[in-house]
């Protein structure tokens, strides 16, 4: 088992779906994927909360030992996200964002993280996601998470980024923004010569697609018949992908499958609640009876 | 092997997509299915051209080897198509269609036909498709394609039809709308108590899922780097799925799971160029080595 460092938002989300709603619950991409990589490995976490942040949420993250010695309490306020789904839940629509501490938000990683194995750049500003890539010492897997409003206003610090980190996660239609071809393999075949080694391209409801120089993988999405709210499914993916890798300590083909199967594992649990509350109640034994059910679902003998 | 036999259109298509288009070139439902499933089984095909129907088209099925006793060469002209795709080929915008010679069809069953075990009813008007499956004396496998048309200008004809048959081959927004139940997991179930043991949905570029009582599996679209023209591709699908299933003569789990793979491996092809065009250059040979490209693509050690 290895150390898995992780940076990205910690966030107090607003949600409404057509199947409920929650005001100020708990979110933020660090912490979707900080609760996921627990079931796998030791997760250090930086980031930033402000002052008004519950200490019941750290409780939860500490509960899972996460270590929060690199999440920074600022003074202010906690970021804060409001969104909405329609049924079609593949996309969220941004209602509101209030940045508040994550607007000056500089990331310090304690030395203890630093020789850290496995890191994973969650969603935020390129220039984040590179400080910190280039504080790490020694590094068998840096990931990294984007979107599309640093594809298009941040796209040469993104791309320097990109050029120093070994995977992207990024869903199909950030992979086709970013690349400019509408073809998703294309496009991935693109970005694979700015730098990272791997491409996991997040499709939500359809699954996720591996590419590589010399590989394509695919993993069908969990058919569930309750799906509340999806907020967090992509970073609770990452998660489990990374979480799993760095418990096995090595980035091999199978290992990368597997991790890819635990990721979707992970995700499709997340998006039958609201927030973590799935998460919250989940059982290692959970995680593997679903995995095997993946395993059912595309099963088939030669 | 058993026999199968296959009713519905034989058309004239005029397509257009972002990359490419064709005037009055080979389509209907019945002659993707049929020429898909010509490299499995025996396929006797029932439907009706005009008098204006190219021989070269009946010539390119002759050689297939499908049986042409049930087509009828009616007065008046071939049925036409015309459509055009975005660069989200997923939907066809339907431009105009003109039923003609189909319009007054009356589907005859040569008597070699009706003890056929394999029955694929294509998507046409369901007092048709029942009727056929009437003229049928002993059926192993039943399977019915339709669309959102009959699903709402012939509901209750398509319930008569539907408590008849073994399998329905829907795609996903065709199958919410006639369960009347966004998610897709529930809609399928719904679907199971009107009838068919085993629901496929056809999910385009996201590959296809299969539901019954008891069971859940899905098979991913194969990711292409090249795709021209997706018309036919469900059909084509139903051709590999209901011919390899003729070609075992039994409809066990196992072979189930395998016929939909060939499916999807049929379909894969014939994205890749226009009308029939790549079936046509198409192997029993590049059939098999995609089909083992799709056990690589999805393949895990647990």
């Amino acid at each position: 088992m290895a150390d898995l460092v992780v940076v990205g938002s910690v966030a107090l989300d607003t949600v409404t779906t057509p199947f409920g709603a929650v005001t100020e619950a708990l979110g933020g991409a660090a912490t979707y994927f900080s609760y996921s990589a627990s079931f796998f490995t030791q997760v250090r976490l930086v980031g930033t909360v402000g002052e008004d942040f519950p200490s019941e949420h750290l409780d939860l993250l500490r509960h899972r030992h996460v270590d929060l010695a690199g999440l920074q309490i600022s003074k202010g306020r906690t970021f804060r996200w409001t969104g909405e789904y329609g049924y079609d839940l593949n996309e969220a629509k941004t209602l509101d964002t209030q940045l508040n501490v994550f607007a000056d938000f500089k990331p310090a990683l304690p030395e203890a993280y630093k020789a850290a194995p496995f890191l994973f750049l969650a969603n935020i500003d390129p220039v984040l996601q590179l400080d910190v890539r280039r504080q790490m010492t020694r590094t068998d897997l840096v990931a990294l998470d984007t979107m599309n409003f640093w594809i298009q206003g941040k796209r040469d610090d993104l791309l320097r980024a990109l050029a120093e980190v070994d995977a992207l996660l990024i869903n199909d239609a950030e992979a086709r923004q970013l690349a400019g071809e509408p073809n998703l393999v294309k496009a991935a075949r693109a970005i694979l010569r700015l730098g990272p080694r791997t491409i996991v391209v997040k499709r939500g409801e359809y699954g996720a697609l591996m590419l590589s120089e010399d590989e394509v993988f695919f993993v069908p999405a969990y058919p569930l018949e309750s799906v509340f709210d999806p907020t967090g499914a992509g970073d609770t993916f990452a998660g489990g992908f990374m979480g799993y890798l760095s418990s096995q300590g090595k980035v091999d083909r199978q290992s990368v499958r597997r991790a890819i199967v635990y990721g979707s594992v992970m995700a499709s649990f997340t998006v039958e609640d609201f927030s973590l509350d799935r998460l919250k109640r989940l059982t290692p034994e959970d995680v593997q009876r679903r995995y095997g059910a993946f395993h059912d679902l595309v099963r088939v003998d030669l």
